[in-house]
């Protein structure tokens, strides 16, 4: 063990342990987390390659190999619980030597496919396909997203057309831009695809309509007449992933292989329309909600990385003649990655909060109470673009506080980096989903000026009509820098206030006589910074909120000074909106910035301690930099031997290229 | 050709090809550069597949080849006139399906190994190592950075001991963390190092010297005993490269290998100091001053690339019932994409001022004249920082930007990436650069204070003694938000303010009776802010000067839209700082909004003509959503079809393990 990172921890003030259950929900749910994590790592069949060390095919391979193997181990261990089962995939996927999160060859097969089948089949239907698919015999994918269309799914231009003389549906793909593209296991693995296409029938064109389509033989996995599959090529990263294409000609299926719970196509050809058109709201929700748990642990993953390496690396001098000092005694240092560490718990318990009201909100709808779905979704959306937008920069914060070594596979941070980025782009590009945040907050705004009572985390817009903040010269200053509720409070102002000046200018822009459409793509930049500012006072609040539930006193105190430096350090990135809104005066910014440094030189000796809690072991980091023991530059050299180019000491192109050009010249 | 992108050509209001000419240079010197582009692009021995779809080991053959075919065509060609050399080796690093750029096997042998033989041999050491390192029977790299030993290299650890009996110098890296580590071509290609080391003779040690070390056999290129040398393994980006590990072992080497134009060691081991220890400052500010360019490069390709595929991408609906609009006419897609343009051209106009005043203040130093070094060395420092770190963010941006298509290879967006990303860590690491910049900014304003008068970019705090901002309230607004030179003007003042506001919290930590390091440390949040607004301030005024010398008046219309769209959102995004400055009143701010909301209308129309001056011709860019033509669907297709994974309709895996897992079940 490295001395350094034993000192860091003999330094903290609170209980690792403490902490560690109470962020796992009790200490009897860290037991069994850890039980069914160290049946993965200590499984000899679960032991292989470093994937960085594999070719992209090699590692496909791999990546079959070991959802196949998941599949008879789950059945052995006896693990059934659905939380259990995705405590063990998750950490299935983080073996030895494999930084990989979610890239599971049969990955959409259980988050798309068969839950598909579960909710828009018929009975006749289940009793079909249930059995095929959940033996793997029908393995399966979701294919949506064309390359010429993304998140506007009413646009997709695949066609399927129901022929009543037989009974069947004609699939096509008329154009190159609506070739199928980027489910994950679409090109070479899925026998099967859940295609989203326009339906067709008595010459009527009824909009999208899911079907079952069978893409390979089922005995030979070669493609079936009129199919075009394969894999979409080599990406940023989710390397053993085959995203795929998919090309359908005059593919035909039977009339039953459309999904008809809801809508239903009769023999001949006359078209009954579902009850309702959201019924598939729900699960997009839930989507989103747990992205924001991603966020929590691509970041929190991250710091626990760059502050063990941080606090294990020397370098430089603080004072002429001592020895270099570690690298997390700098301030430049503790100001990246110590707000971070700050981000890493906030979005951890917004997450939580996130699946909790997910499952609250699910049981009123169960028993038909809608009303607070509208809210979740907003916010929802709002949340997975702000925390992965935070999380997705602040990955690379960390990277490069690592310095070079950062930027070596063997860091881990380069993987974290390329699997957590689409979490931006996919399941609603971020922008997109500001956008429909703000179209809620606008819609709460309007409201709470007719007098509307306003509930859940919008109710403050409520108060804004009640309270119209005062320029700063006419009134005492709003803000106490060392009271968590003022800042919450602060935060809320500031959010009311970017609201209001979001649907003004929506405002304006109708009286300047434009169309309702043109004045919000108008409004788009005080509309993205109005949802901002929402979603950033809700991560305040929930994190203010979350220290009551604290009882232990030390870890209460720590993360009250972690709450406090996320807080003070997002006015500061902020301080425009702040000033401006007359929340904060100009003398209390640098009583910010001296406040923010006292938090930092707080923060110190419980850095180690605090990225410990997170209770990353070793074999699901995987990273040379963030090692528990801290010998770092040991193993960095024992990987470095590792390497593939290192198989021979003269590489064949010495004896190809370098030898003989030597005589030429 | 695309019928969008035609009409986004006929709707520019300048002429494209004069603008391009004034970023060669004059329309000669475009001339020539296309004509040694289309030397390499048309050339057979050049074409060759894509390196996305070859494992690293294959990367690394194809790049030995490259680097020795490249030796031969410049012979060849007759090209020898330095700069036109550097245009074909960028070129030919981007020859079809290759978007590589400074990937060359023998990348340091140009420049580091033979620079350092040039500059730091004897004549008697010329003339033996020039003809074997001219010639690449010798071929070498630099190695300095050490597994635990990067920025502060006074603490590197390995020795150089000298033996007067044998007149030998005896290399050794005693521990784990004193094994060289980066050195590119380090791990497999290189015969010979440059290895720098801590002089020890006489039982005295003097520091670190410069020693010509032989690593491998140069007949079989097999490790030399005592040398063990490999690759460090697989990294984020630079695949092609073997950056290497070196562990030496009680090498000998003859004294005559130590590099003795200044310091030499004598056959009885006594030391002569060298005439000075600033020799090699000046290659130091060359390369930081070229990596400006090079964010110049990075994010002016990257724009190309999102705003040609926005103008080909149709999406949304804008007004219901109309056809899906170019994503470019979303306010929210200009907002972030012109901006990055807006910086792209002021980093190209910053980064040729780099050039031509490093050339400028090089001739004064032969001439005996150094004054002007350290503002140069300061200036170098800072821009370096913070053009790497605006266009390593603003590549993401652009990447994300292209929704989901962006994350595959094919965009090229994640190769420039990881090619580009490392320039915030090498060469000085990028918080070192801006705090070095920060210890020249605070001794300058000492000196104004003093009384002397400063010349060049940090004149402003002359001026600061003599103006103080007063607060809003007390004056009339200092800022023209229509003026380009009244913004100038603002960004100067936030500068000296920041700046002051570094000084002082200095000084204050310095009357808390800390030590000069420790208050240095407890400022660096202040330093580092200072020397971002003084960078800030200097594009902002290079790009204002620039404009006064165009005389074309549409080029200089459009550019002129540009500067102030970049004045105006840095304002935004650091608007804490102007209001806390008093160089802007609260009501400007919503002003700013609305004329950047103006200055996107303007830009709109010029957009993908700002883009194709850039002149990437589609083989540099190699991007499928930047091609010139705005096909973009049909390439993706044929692209994705070449894929490894597609060279067979049935992956291996099937049989190995999903085959059989069926029988199981």
């Amino acid at each position: 063990m490295n001395p350094d990172i034993c000192r860091e921890r003999e330094n903290a003030t609170f209980n690792t342990e403490t902490l560690t259950n109470m962020l796992d929900g009790s200490a009897e749910k860290t037991r069994r987390r850890r039980e069914i994590e160290s049946l993965v790592i200590n499984d000899p069949d679960f032991q292989h390659d470093d994937p960085n060390f594999m070719s992209r095919s090699e590692r496909y391979d791999a990546a079959v190999k070991k959802s196949s193997q998941m599949i008879m181990k789950l059945r052995d261990y006896g693990i059934s619980d659905p939380e259990e089962i995705y405590f063990y995939k998750r950490l299935k996927m983080w073996v030895k030597g494999c930084q990989l999160t979610f890239h599971e060859a049969f990955g959409l097969h259980y988050t798309m496919f068969l839950p598909t089948l579960y909710s828009q089949c018929t009975p006749e239907q289940q009793k079909k396909w249930l059995p095929l698919a959940e033996n793997f015999k029908a393995l399966g994918t979701y294919a949506q997203t064309e390359l010429g269309h993304g998140t506007h799914i009413r646009k997709l231009e695949t066609t399927a057309t129901y022929d009543p003389s037989t009974q069947e549906f004609v699939l096509n793909c008329p154009t190159v831009s609506s070739i199928k593209w980027w489910p994950g296991g679409l090109g070479k693995t899925s026998n099967h695809a859940i295609v989203l296409a326009q339906l067709y029938t008595l010459g009527k064109c009824h909009g999208l309509h899911a079907f079952i389509v069978p893409i390979r033989c089922m005995k030979t996995h070669q493609p079936l007449p009129g199919v075009t599959v394969g894999d979409i090529g080599p990406k940023f990263g989710f390397e053993e992933v085959d995203n795929g294409y998919l090309k359908l000609e005059n593919v035909r299926i039977p009339r039953e292989n459309m999904l008809m719970k809801y809508a239903q196509v009769e023999p001949d050809g006359s078209y009954l329309k579902p009850p309702s058109d959201k019924l598939t709201y729900g699960t997009m929700v839930f989507i989103r909600a747990m992205i924001v748990g991603e966020s929590a642990r691509a970041l929190s993953k991250s710091c626990t990385i760059a502050i063990r390496y941080s606090a294990v690396r020397h370098q430089s001098e603080l004072r002429p003649g001592e020895p270099e000092p570690q690298i997390l005694d700098y301030q430049a240092q503790q100001y990246k990655l110590f707000p971070l560490l700050a981000a890493a718990y906030a979005f951890t318990f917004v997450g939580q909060y996130m699946s909790d009201t997910y499952h609250r909100i699910t049981g009123h709808i169960n028993q038909g109470d809608f009303s607070q779905l509208p809210e979740l979704h907003a916010l929802a959306a709002g949340l997975k673009a702000f925390t992965t937008w935070t999380a997705n920069a602040g990955i690379e914060v960390c990277r490069m506080a690592c310095g070079g070594h950062g930027y070596l596979c063997c860091s881990g941070l380069p993987d974290i980096y390329v699997t957590f980025t689409p979490t931006c782009t996919y399941e609603g590009e971020n922008t997109v989903m500001m956008l429909q945040t703000a179209r809620f907050l606008v819609k709460c705004y309007r409201q709470a000026r007719e007098g509307q009572q306003l509930s859940g985390t919008v109710s403050y817009l409520n108060e804004q009509q009640r309270l119209q903040p005062q320029p700063v010269s006419s009134r005492p200053t709003v803000v106490n820098i060392n009271d968590l509720a003022s800042l919450v409070e602060a935060y809320k102002l500031r959010a009311a206030k970017l609201v209001e000046v979001a649907a003004k200018s929506l405002q304006g822009e109708l009286q300047r006589s434009i169309s309702q459409e043109d004045a919000w793509n108008n409004s788009s930049i005080e509309l993205v910074r109005a949802s901002d500012a929402h979603c950033h006072y809700v991560v305040v609040e929930l994190f203010a909120a979350k220290l009551s539930e604290i009882s232990d006193t030390a870890v209460h105190s720590v993360l009250n000074t972690l709450a406090l430096l996320y807080a003070l350090h997002g006015i500061t990135l902020n301080s425009g909106d702040f000033l401006q809104a007359g929340l904060l005066s100009v003398p209390q910014l640098s009583q910010i910035t001296q406040r923010i440094k006292a938090l930092l030189v707080e923060i110190r000796p419980n850095a180690v301690a605090l990225v410990d809690s997170f209770d990353y072991n070793d074999e699901m980091l995987n990273s040379v930099l963030g090692r528990y023991d801290g010998n770092v530059y040991e193993s960095m050299f024992e990987w470095a031997k590792r390497s593939p180019l290192n198989r021979t000491e003269v590489h064949e192109s010495y004896y190809k290229y370098m030898k003989p050009l030597r005589s030429k010249l």
